[in-house]
Order: structure tokens, then sequence, then C-alpha cells
């Protein structure tokens, strides 16, 4: 093989909601066969990693948690390293609390003791928690997020994701988030190279999203592949000043592409 | 007497919290018994009209729902003329959900038939609230806001007022405020020189705002009175490019300034 490392996007890229797109099982397990090991992305802070796991198992896919990144993971490793068991207050949902705590962070209310406020994806946000989060940040605490995402798509539309969060306590505390480390920014990358153990020169990234994919995978000096299952086309791709190095009609492709996969 | 009709700002004019400015009763009653007319504005909708009269009564200035115009009433009255018997969606306090019902408006949390959203000041906000007015806002409501302020004042510090719910809004919406009609806007001045029905020329503005209560009296043509009783200084009045009509200590010199209140 072409590459020892592959970062996946998950919607538009291995699945579709609740439906894998075509293909994806064999190509996943052809790849792990052939020796080369997997990574999966995904913004949501709204579960675990083994919840994720557990999707993709479910859905045809034999995934364990370690080839899960995710923002909550990715965000609660960024602050491990920064700042490890430090008083935090999280604009969040139960799965991600519990994942700080477990993580051995200290969550607190209290806007005096709380040193990191964390604005996330979070469908249980109330003026309660925006004001506690402006009394920390009013007071010092550090400001970061985990997503930059406007809206989450759902079953028949859209919902408001974290972004709503990150420009409320943007306004009210006249600061600007610190940090926002999922995707498209590089802290994400490096979680997912540092899992994955292997150099970003030897990694695909494989998404459906211009803008945010293949960006990001350019940035982290990474060869890149646009598969066409999800928001980008192939007209899209022609005009964009980013140029993946590989454009595929969908994942399933990837065992059939001769570049990708020389020994076939 | 130099003005007939008088508009007051309330917070750090009149009063400082539950304490009234020393001699503001006096110089209010003598200006009334002088044939002046006198209306108190305020940007909060947390309150009606008769809740503000009840305060400024007790504290010893005799006042009627009738000389009170706060952002609520000035939204309710705005949205009367536009859009008579409107369905709305008001991410807002109980009084203030009531006074657009009493006034004839359709509440309602079903995106698919709201028409207008409205954004207020909102203790009760949260993300169910912000996803109809999202979804609301999506299928084309319009997006409107009672007052535009980033925090509101309160024993001991200050909490997240009407600006986070118009900055998580346009944020996921992807739009911006149609208008906001609370202070500086000339929605408010317009409604105030309504009720008391005298024209801006012969009105006189005290507030203890240069860049909102100063501004706004001088864009509506208006002749203003800085008092130094709340958040602007001397020194930043001189340093302005917005210059009062009248710098006073507070509210009780404006029966003892000759240019004000010429028959003494």
């Amino acid at each position: 093989m072409k590459f020892r490392g592959f970062i996946f996007d998950l919607d538009g890229t291995v699945y579709r909601g609740e439906e894998l797109i075509p293909g994806a099982d064999a190509a996943i397990a052809r790849l792990k066969n052939a020796g080369g090991r997997v990574v999966f992305l995904s913004n949501k802070p709204l579960q675990t990693r083994e919840a994720y796991a557990e999707k993709l198992t479910r859905l045809g896919i034999s995934t364990s948690p370690a080839e899960v990144v995710n923002s909550s993971f990715v965000m609660t490793r960024y602050l491990a390293k920064l700042a490890p068991g430090a008083v935090v207050f999280a604009l969040g949902e139960a799965p991600f609390l519990e994942e700080l705590a477990r993580a051995g962070f200290t969550l607190s209310e209290d806007p005096e003791r709380i040193r990191w406020v964390i604005a996330a994806f979070d469908r249980t946000f109330d003026y309660r928690k925006l004001n506690i989060a402006f009394q920390a940040i009013k007071r010092g605490a550090h400001f970061v997020a985990t997503n930059p995402d406007r809206t989450c798509p759902v079953e028949g539309g859209e919902i408001p994701d974290c972004a709503a969060v990150i420009a409320a306590l943007e306004a009210v505390t006249q600061k600007k988030v610190e940090v926002i480390v999922g995707k498209p920014s590089p802290v994400i990358m490096e979680v997912a190279l540092e899992v994955l153990g292997i150099p970003a020169a030897e990694c695909l990234l494989i998404g459906d999203r211009i803008e945010t994919d293949i960006r990001m995978g350019k940035e982290a000096h990474m060869a890149t592949a646009l598969v066409l299952s999800g928001v980008s086309t192939a007209a899209m791709a022609a005009k964009s000043e980013l140029q993946p190095d590989y454009i595929l009609p969908s994942i399933a492709a990837i065992i059939r592409d001769s570049a990708l996969f020389t020994y076939e």
C-alpha cells in the first residue's frame, strides 16, 4: 500500500446518519487486513469514543474505541497536557462531563474556582450555564470550545450546534474563544496522528468536505482524498483552490484505486 | 420653563438600584407642578410599565404606567403597527409574553407558524427556545430584539443580557437581527415622544451615559443633559465628540439651573 495510516471523516464519508455508505465495510476491512491502521474523526462531543465504536461495529465496521477521535476526546486530551486535573466548567452534555471527570478534571459551577470554561455542542444549554461561564471568564478563566459547527444535521433538518454557545459567550464576555479543538483545527489532527502512531507523510485523510476535511489534511501536510458521497461535488472540487490528491466516487473506491493500494 | 417635555433615563439618573438619587423626587415634582410632562425610559423588558410605575411611586416619585416606556412596551407597540395580531415567538420572561398576548399577538412555539422572533433579556433562555427561534427564522420569520445591552447590572455585579441571545441566534441563523428597539434606537425615542405628545424641539433628554443617552437625544434633534450621578464623568464628557447641552451634577440640579427652568 501507498499509505500506512488512514484518517476517515465519518458522516458523509463512512456513513450517512444510520446508513453505511455501500462498500465502506469491505474497504476498511481490506485496508486493515493489508496492515493499514485507521482512525475515525468526528466533531461531535455528544458521545464517548466507546459509543462511536459501538455504532461503527453495529453498522458492520468492527471498531475499537481507540480508533475513534471525537472533539470531546480531543478536548480532554488537550487539557490533560496543558492543565492536568484543572477545575473546569463545560457547557456540554452528560457523557462529555463524565469523560472529563474520568480524565481527572474537577468539575465545578463556582466561578471563583473555575479555570477553564469549555463551550460544546450542548442541547442542555441554558441561561444558568451561560451566567456561570460568563462569571468565570470575567474572573480570568480560559475560554475554549470543542467544535466550530453552526448546526448539526439531524433527521429531517438541522439543530443549533456549538457555534451558538461560543457566540453567546463571546458577546457577553467581549472575549474571543482561545482555541477550538475540533475540525478543521490542527489540534484534532495532532491527536489523530498520535493515536495512529504514524507520521503524516504516510497517512491519507479521507473526507467529503473540501473546506474542512481537505483543508485540514493539506495544512497537516498529508495526502488527501475527497469522496463524492457527501457534501462536496466534483464541480466544487474543480473550482476550489484546494486540490485533493484523489477524488473518489466513494470510500468503496479506495481498494480499487491502484495509486492507493499498489499491491493489488 | 425652557422645555415642556422631559425624557428621563432611569438607572444612574433617577435611581441607583433601589435607592433614589437625592433630590430626584423634589425635582420631578417641581417640573410636573410647573406643567412639564415626563416620561421614564428603561431598556429592561423584564417588567411591565405598571411594575416600573409602582417602583418609582414607592421610591417617592408618583408615576402612572403611562409615563413609563420600556423596551418590551416599545417592541409591543412597534409590532402592533407593523403586524397587528401576528404570530410571534419571544425569547423572554413571563411578563413580556403576557404583554404581547394582551396586545393581541398570538404566541406560538411552532416554527411553521411563527412570523416574528423576538430576542429579549431572558433569564429563562435555553436550548429549546434557541432551536424554536432558529427553525422559525430559517423558515423566513423576522428577527427583532428588545435591547442591545451586553450585561445587566445587579447587586454585586452583572449578568448576561439580551446581547447574548442575539449573538447566539445570529451565529446559528447567519442572519443579522433586523432591528433593536431599545436605547439607543430611534424607535424608543419615537415612542417616548408619542407618549409625551410634545415635539422633540421642546423636549430635554436627561441621562447618565454619553454613548447611549446623549447620542440618542442628539440623533433625535433634542436638547440633552448629562447627569454625573451614573456612568459618565465630566472628564469623559470633555473628551467626547458628543457634547450635551447641559452637564449637571445630578437630576436635583434641573430645578436650580436657570437655563432649564427660566421662571425661577
